[in-house]
């Protein structure tokens, strides 16, 4: 089994309304994705995902029925952070998390599509930085792009990496990709949803760190 | 007052023992030193010196008689984690907190003797350099080094660090690190025997991260 597919997560409603508590429980699993990256470098990406997650939950905690869907939790704030938000509270956690996780999803896609760097083809390097210039470039300033570029030496080989989501496992690669587009199929939907709802409620901001 | 001087470390006795609480009361005001850097990208060397005093504290705490020095602690650990040690509990979080410590000191040493590129007199990533140089560089591989040269971008001019150093008041130059230069007096004594204990109690390791 792989790690993701150990964890899927669920289909969402046609209201589009995602239940808080069940989208804490899949997204505490993905942390260790970034272990997959095989390196120590990645641990601030980590622990930062990990702070996200931790914001989101104590906020649900805090009052379980009043902020039982993510749509509840920003217009709760909306009216709790008043002009702080939507930079503030749980609104501020997800919205960081979203795009971790659309870095995680255009990762995985353009893995399970095949696409590969054709002077490089071990390596990944070319899929995350497609999944960096498209999910999280513009909202860092030039310094911590430059650390990025660092960084990125850093990725491991893809064989390596399609082996630490298969839980080290040996596993044919058409196996593991072919579970990595299941795995995409609820995923891509809730972050999409979560998208559209800060799209929709106003509540996306683009300022840079 | 400064930041540093409101907090001075106590003078280390002859016997260069040095007091594990009082020891951990002087470091749990430095990770502000790091906010004085001013920018975000300094957020996980924060955090890194942070989960370090604190495994020291928690060890400290499972037995304040037992480790009420840091060289009872070394000792202690040494028969505790047999093979694994050095590389395990305080031991190792004091061995990296040391080259943090050791950081700080030749930076700021650096900056009292006036040491200026004189190319860039306004900025300080000359001292900071020379700091990472010595107290850090080799105990980072190649990738970690180039997060480092790229995070260096973000280090602020040398009137921003003075000033945050003293706590955003107006203080002349030359007042504050004449604060700075007391500050290293009993500073560097602590660490320099924190060293020196390493040393003789052979527990050093130099592998890179
Ligand atoms: C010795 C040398 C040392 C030099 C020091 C170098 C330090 C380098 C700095 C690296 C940055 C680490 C990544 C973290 C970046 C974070 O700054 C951003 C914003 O972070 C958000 O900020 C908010 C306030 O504005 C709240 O605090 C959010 O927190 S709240 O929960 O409190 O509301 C928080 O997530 N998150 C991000 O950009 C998200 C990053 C997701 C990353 C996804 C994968 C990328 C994979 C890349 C693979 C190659
Ligand atoms: C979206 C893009 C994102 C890309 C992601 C980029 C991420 C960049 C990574 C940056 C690294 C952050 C610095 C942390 C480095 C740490 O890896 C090292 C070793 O850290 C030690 O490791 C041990 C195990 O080997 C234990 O876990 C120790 O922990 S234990 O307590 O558990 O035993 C722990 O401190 N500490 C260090 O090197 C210490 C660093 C001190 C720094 C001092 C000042 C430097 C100032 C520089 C100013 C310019």
């Amino acid at each position: 089994m792989t790690l993701l597919l150990d964890n899927q997560f669920p289909p969402i409603p046609e209201s589009k309304e995602i239940n808080t508590k069940a989208f804490l429980e899949s997204v505490s699993h993905l942390p260790p994705f970034f272990d997959c990256l095989g390196s120590k470098v990645f641990a601030p990406i980590k622990a930062d995902i990990n702070r996200n997650i931790i914001k989101i939950k104590s906020v649900y905690d805090s009052d379980p029925v009043k902020y039982e869907t993510l749509q509840q939790i920003l217009l709760a704030e909306k009216s709790i952070h008043g002009s702080e938000w939507p930079k503030a509270g749980a609104t501020l956690a997800l919205m960081w998390l979203k795009r971790g996780l659309r870095f995680i999803q255009i990762l995985l896609e353009s893995l399970a599509d095949g696409e590969r760097d054709d002077d490089n083809p071990i390596l990944i390097r070319i899929n995350i930085t497609k999944a960096y210039d498209q999910a999280l470039k513009r909202y860092h300033g030039w310094i911590v792009q430059k650390v990025f570029k660092a960084a990125l030496f850093a990725a491991p080989c893809r064989s390596d990496f399609l082996k630490a989501l298969s839980k080290n496992q040996e596993v044919a690669e058409e196996d593991c990709l072919c579970k990595v587009r299941q795995f995409l199929i609820n995923f891509t939907a809730t972050v999409d949803a979560i998208y559209e709802m800060y799209y929709t409620m106003n509540a996306e901001l683009d300022y840079q760190v």
